[in-house]
């Protein structure tokens, strides 16, 4: 049969991912990542939205987070588990598939573990854009985990901070992410606490880990004209952000149906106020309204950014010649003959380079 | 670090699953998946269960199938696209994960497309075998795609099934589905319309694709005594049976929640009664009452099943060795320190095959 018949699937491992990012450049695939993210908003209504579906357990959650347009279907898996650590598991780890609509072959499997720190990154600092002050230039980073950086790099790059506060109720974290910023073109100065951080930041960004309603910013903390880029609050009974911080401020989300169950906003009353993201990068709504307003981004990771992450990431490996082709589906002589696969001798391993394939790749991620 | 801690994933391709059905052999497959179905359905309120995720176009169906219990996470991607062998591509293709519900680390990805048939067939095979006539022998099958051999050596090795009668509106289907199952102890008639095909018959078959509501079993075809084991009417707008048909029948599925939405009973009211298979599993209900009762096995295919045939071929795989290692999710010498990847240099691959790491397997699909 025809290769352009051959549903082969482009993989994308872990290590694959790494190398990519270091040919391409992290700052690179963040600009990439977050350009792609405010091309889809963009088409918000093309999309085939739900909330994700969430497997919770008293030690953690796993999610799958599907979305489609005409053309291409996505899904995320992802966990989140505070304790992974002590097993030597990162908090939060991922992988997805970009599936093609009109017959559903997946044509991309990657690794999402570093590259939704990336797109996580890249949605914080696509929003930002549009809700901080334009001359914000300091930040509070809270919580110094696994996607600290990213978020430090992607608001440099996309909103011009220079300054950063860092504060973890695990030194060693603030110690790290302080030792990997080194050189970055950032000012760095670590905190003794969440107050001394938020102090004078133009930008509070709360990224922690802990499963539970914990309030890591009060009301008292916040300052006029501060944006508050609160990501770690992204599951029911997880939250950053003690209600009266939402009261006093104007609230964006992704997308309300989910954000109401998982985001901050899950503290509040259903008809709270908020705003999709969208309606402000569309023009709908004019975002901050003046330099005194405090705005809250209340991020919990949709799955539309993960179809614009792995769609970049597709269309970055073809271009590099990073991934290789696997069979997760059978090639079948008759497609209503499963059963003689059984019969006839077993065919030859499929695998190639996805560099030799290059023009496959390209469609598997157009 | 150890590898205890490294969150390898054992991969089955397409062409691992060829070779280990083969090895193994298929109605040693069967019957193995048919034994865990029955287990995890006697234990079906230890499950977090859900109707299944489905994202609809006009020419299709691509659905997420989650599922766990307290130690494992399944999750099936599986479409349904009638039109697909146009595009040289089988109606249904498939993948699905296992991971576990402790960390959230996926342990097993798999190839899902041939064990689907293989795990739909060995479901049909455990409901017959409560619901039939015990003296069942002669089995209609209507629809002779790709799941059509299956079925009959299902029926075959678990209910007793000695000739069937074959019908399907493609004669070059019904053609196959006779060459494939030659010399397999089955008696075999072609027949020119579904009501030869059906009369006479113990247990009627109905595995169509079309994706309508269609009428394959009219209630005049219907004679005291049949089984209906009706597998193809799966997805809303995709119905096979006549109402009249379950009226007039005890009407048995796999959950509910999902069938209502899904099987033929999508075309009754909401109270239409049907009984849950785990009931007669159990004991809790008798199955069928006597020799003239008309049962209906409405089979839509539910994630429970993916996850007994996911545990059964992670485990067959480890003991033949199939399968290798990949690295779906990075390997982090600090979990925290997700930057740090970046910073070092790439790692080498991690390919292994996995006969070399057999205990690992074992315990992936533990």
């Amino acid at each position: 049969m025809s290769t352009d018949r051959h549903p082969a699937t482009v993989y994308l491992s872990a290590s694959d991912m790494i190398r990519l990012v270091r040919r391409k450049g992290l700052s690179a695939c963040i600009a990439g990542v977050a350009g792609r993210i405010e091309r889809e908003f963009l088409r918000w209504h093309e999309f085939d939205k739900s909330a994700r579906l969430a497997c919770h357990s008293p030690v953690g959650v796993i999610e799958l987070m599907p979305i489609a347009d005409a053309s291409r279907f996505a899904f995320k898996y992802v966990n989140g588990h505070p304790g992974n650590h002590r097993h030597g598991l990162p908090t939060v780890m991922a992988f997805g598939v970009l599936a093609d609509v009109a017959t559903g072959a997946p044509r991309l499997l990657s690794e999402l573990t570093l590259t939704t720190a990336i797109r996580t990154a890249a949605m914080s600092a696509v929003a930002a854009r549009r809700l901080a002050r334009p001359d914000s230039r300091r930040m509070a980073l809270i919580g110094n985990g696994a996607q600290s950086e990213f978020q430090a790099l992607a608001l440099r790059d996309l909103v011009g901070i220079r300054e950063l506060r860092l504060f973890d109720i695990d030194p060693a974290a603030s110690a790290k992410l302080a030792a990997n910023l080194a050189g970055q073109g950032l000012e760095l100065r670590r905190c003794a606490s969440v107050a001394e951080a938020v102090r004078g930041a133009d930008i509070v960004t709360t990224v922690t880990a802990d499963k539970r309603n914990a309030t890591i910013l009060s009301a008292a903390m916040i300052e006029p004209g501060m944006h508050i880029n609160a990501v770690g609050g992204d599951c029911p009974g997880k939250t950053e952000l003690h209600p009266g911080v939402l009261e006093a401020a104007a609230v964006f989300v992704e997308y309300e149906p989910q954000s109401r169950l998982e985001g901050d906003i899950q503290q509040m009353p259903a008809d709270f106020p908020v705003t999709e993201l969208w309606q402000v990068l569309e023009g709908r709504h004019p975002g901050r309204r003046d330099a005194r307003q405090v705005t809250v981004f209340d991020s919990v990771g949709f799955a539309l950014e993960d179809h614009a992450a792995l769609t970049f990431m597709g269309e970055t490996a073809a271009e590099l010649g990073i991934g290789e082709l696997i069979e997760l589906v059978p090639r079948t002589a008759d497609p209503k003959d499963l059963f003689g696969l059984l019969r006839d001798e077993p065919q030859a391993p499929a695998r190639r380079a996805a560099a030799t394939v290059a023009d496959g790749c390209m469609s598997a991620a157009a």
